[in-house]
């Protein structure tokens, strides 16, 4: 007889139990996949820049000074470019594009090259629908280098995470390209 | 014997409840009011931009181009817009504002219009006080555009979400309306 | 009596699990420390801005403006300025910086000084690596006022949080001096 009563407890508890189980997860909190060594998304891919020199490569340029650097120091500080350049699989930017980065950077230290970067990565194929915001300064000097990624759309919709670049290729004012590692630890 | 049975019952469900506990952390659990089809807040709105034309709309303005585009295609590509615009209820620009969006946008493409927009929504009226901040690429062909809402101070804070906007009205290069939607999926 | 036995292990059980699910709560899942009362990591420090004033304060100036604003009101509406300003633990801009804060603002009022924001600190001391992006309207005339914490890399990986500023001091249009402090509410 007792021990059919604690049994009888024990089914109070228990369904009490599941109960508080139950609004834990419509009442509190934590997004999925927060884990730094297990991202629920990654992406690699090249970033091609080829700035616009105000004369006759209208054709190939992707990007564009909108001022003149106001004079403080000898590397462009405060010149400001903006952009709208493919994102390629391979290190070829003549490749079909992937993506479109949108957005603008600007060179922002006296004592030599830095800059600060926002875009845009859309994403119009069958693989992937959507866009992701990235901003944060960009430490040339750096090997590599992270951004935040600080929100998206679509395939991307609520993602959060980190753009890893690394300087792949340059050739002087007129073009550059950057590898971009992708790794993103919320995705809804 | 019938307490030993019930207590083998216990044991099943016991160990299924260990596992529904296991598997809760690492496949289910989202931030709170994380649910595509029920944001935790939504809101609907207006936004009216009206360009100063360097001359005799000062009085009505509420944005201003900082730059003369640099000549990278014929779609104002670079032309960089500062703006403190109003937030409306309903589709008229004298309504009183329930927002100010305090931004930027830029022009980017050079085979079309494309804009990519920054700004923050600052509520200060009975109903809210707080800001949202909202950041990515405005893709004017699309009838619907999504932009990520990235941060939130006030009513808002740590406020994500989705802000989806379409071209409601436009005269020349002289207004434009929007209809703006955000949903929010993360409040705190 | 065996089924007592029994309920009695049951009750060491319950108990063990019942602080499982109490510590899961606390301890571990995610994001940690998601509460507006306890922030998961503060910071207070102040900031400096000297502004380049196309002469010869070359040697300390550590921002500049890259346009001319375009005459919409009375308030330099439109104005751009591009920084790398140090981040200091006292009130004196000449003290070690502990961050370099690297974005631009510009101001967007007709009717007052107003202005907006987009930065992140650069951390690459022994006590931080990392960076914080920081993005939101700049409401001068409230005497503190919040901008999101929008990211981070580093030290400050995922972050989330509130970055209150004050302005501290000011010199004219030749310098001035926020104090700032940041509570992180996301920390991983």
């Amino acid at each position: 007889m007792t021990s059919l009563v604690e049994n009888q407890n024990f089914r109070v508890l228990f369904s009490f139990f599941l109960l508080v189980l139950f609004f834990s997860h419509t009442v509190s909190v934590f997004p999925k996949h927060i884990d730094q060594k297990k991202p629920c998304k990654q992406l690699s891919f090249y970033y091609h820049d080829i700035i616009y020199d105000g004369g006759d490569n209208v054709a190939n340029a992707t990007s564009a000074a909108i001022v003149n650097p106001p004079g403080l120091g000898n590397f462009d500080f405060g010149k400001l470019v903006i952009f709208d350049d493919p994102i390629t699989k391979d290190k070829n930017y003549l490749s079909e594009y992937v993506a479109r980065a949108q957005g603008f950077y600007f060179f922002d230290k006296k004592l030599g090259f830095n800059a600060w970067i926002c875009l845009t990565l859309v994403f119009n194929s069958t693989e992937h629908k959507g866009t992701l915001s990235i901003m944060g300064a960009d430490l040339m000097r750096e090997p590599t280098r992270d951004l935040p990624v600080v929100g998206g759309t679509g395939d991307f919709l609520m993602a959060r995470g980190i753009a890893t670049i690394a300087t792949d290729a340059s050739e002087g004012k007129r073009y550059f390209r950057l590898k971009m590692d992708i790794k993103l630890y919320e995705c809804y």
